[in-house]
């Protein structure tokens, strides 16, 4: 049996929309950021990092979004949701979400989390400023070179969809209009056609 | 034949290692970075983002450090990097390598790229002058509750162990005192007696 921990539309959407395309079997917990939830102790046994998602399995505990989704891949091969036997081809989803991960997502928290990275609120401010331009340079990069449409690896579905969808959410939130990228736009409007999302949308109150 | 554009002590490290780890046959090719030949036309051509690693293959190019990693695992299965056919250990692996691209070396480069999420010089400072408490709060979570020892997990030697050292590198650069962490000072030394550490280092002039 599997519980997901997640908050509302961050970036455990990911994972639950995964979950519900291999057809698993799992149950969800709602951590609730406005009561801190994520720092107190008894989530912090689980994930002493603080953050969502977090997957508890009769294994353990995992953490970390590219992690979580390559883990779903694996264990549900069937469902062809990665190149698992194809190092390269394998990469490359990889270094989608690790971008994702890495540099999309960080580039979105400096628009309410920039406290992680400075004290100043003057210094928040100016994040929250150029929050717009550096998300929109990020999709520019997704729209150019990485989604070939109308998946991001073309015709096969992969785990690195759910996770574009996931953070494309974001977009209007951080200021950025997405018709200004036709594919990305595109691959939101087919990703909320497919089931798996809309449970996963459901489950979460979205 | 493999090609790995590199610029010396930068995350770039982690996937040098691996690869004299497991004895490829590779070439270097430094990008420096102080005449912004990242953003050159003929490399921004290999790699959109602007950002090294990037590892020329005769498939193609590969990028994100976490997925080289796991590529270099996946490629040379017989060197045992990474517990391949163990979904959960595999991701547990993953976790930590994701954990360090995405919150550690994203507050190492609050210290000297700051224009990335701020335009403000008075919101660089701010985030220079955090840096030490941000890096010192993600080698306390390490050191208490991922780093198992000697390696990151435990006896077996995997591709979590040159990522950690390679960002390990960079704490004294970002004020941070390696001594208040044990386990990660002594995983450190536990990496440089390693030929494939020394070989690598090496290679980059370091």
């Amino acid at each position: 049996m599997l519980t997901l921990f997640f908050s509302p539309g961050t970036c455990a959407l990911a994972t639950h929309i995964a979950l519900e395309e291999v057809g698993a079997d799992y149950t969800l917990s709602r951590i609730d950021f406005g009561k801190d939830q994520q720092n107190a102790p008894e989530f912090l046994k689980l994930n002493p990092k603080g953050r969502v998602p977090a997957l508890v399995t009769d294994a353990g505990v995992l953490t970390e979004t590219p992690a979580l989704l390559a883990w779903v891949a694996q264990t549900w091969p069937e469902a062809g949701l990665a190149p698992l036997h194809d190092p390269f081809a394998f990469a490359r989803v990889q270094a989608v979400n690790s971008y994702l991960c890495s540099t999309v997502h960080v580039a979105h928290a400096h628009g309410r989390r920039g406290y992680r990275w400075a004290d100043d609120p003057a210094a928040h401010e100016a994040m929250r400023e150029k929050l717009p331009a550096s998300m929109s340079a990020c999709f520019q990069i997704i729209e150019d070179s990485m989604l070939e449409g109308p998946w991001m690896f073309g015709d096969t579905y992969t785990i690195a969809d759910p996770y574009l969808f996931t953070i494309a959410r974001w977009l209007d939130m951080d200021g950025v209009d997405m018709a200004g990228f036709p594919k990305v736009a595109a691959h939101f409007e087919a990703m909320q056609e497919r089931p798996a999302v809309a449970a996963a949308l459901k489950g979460q109150g979205l």
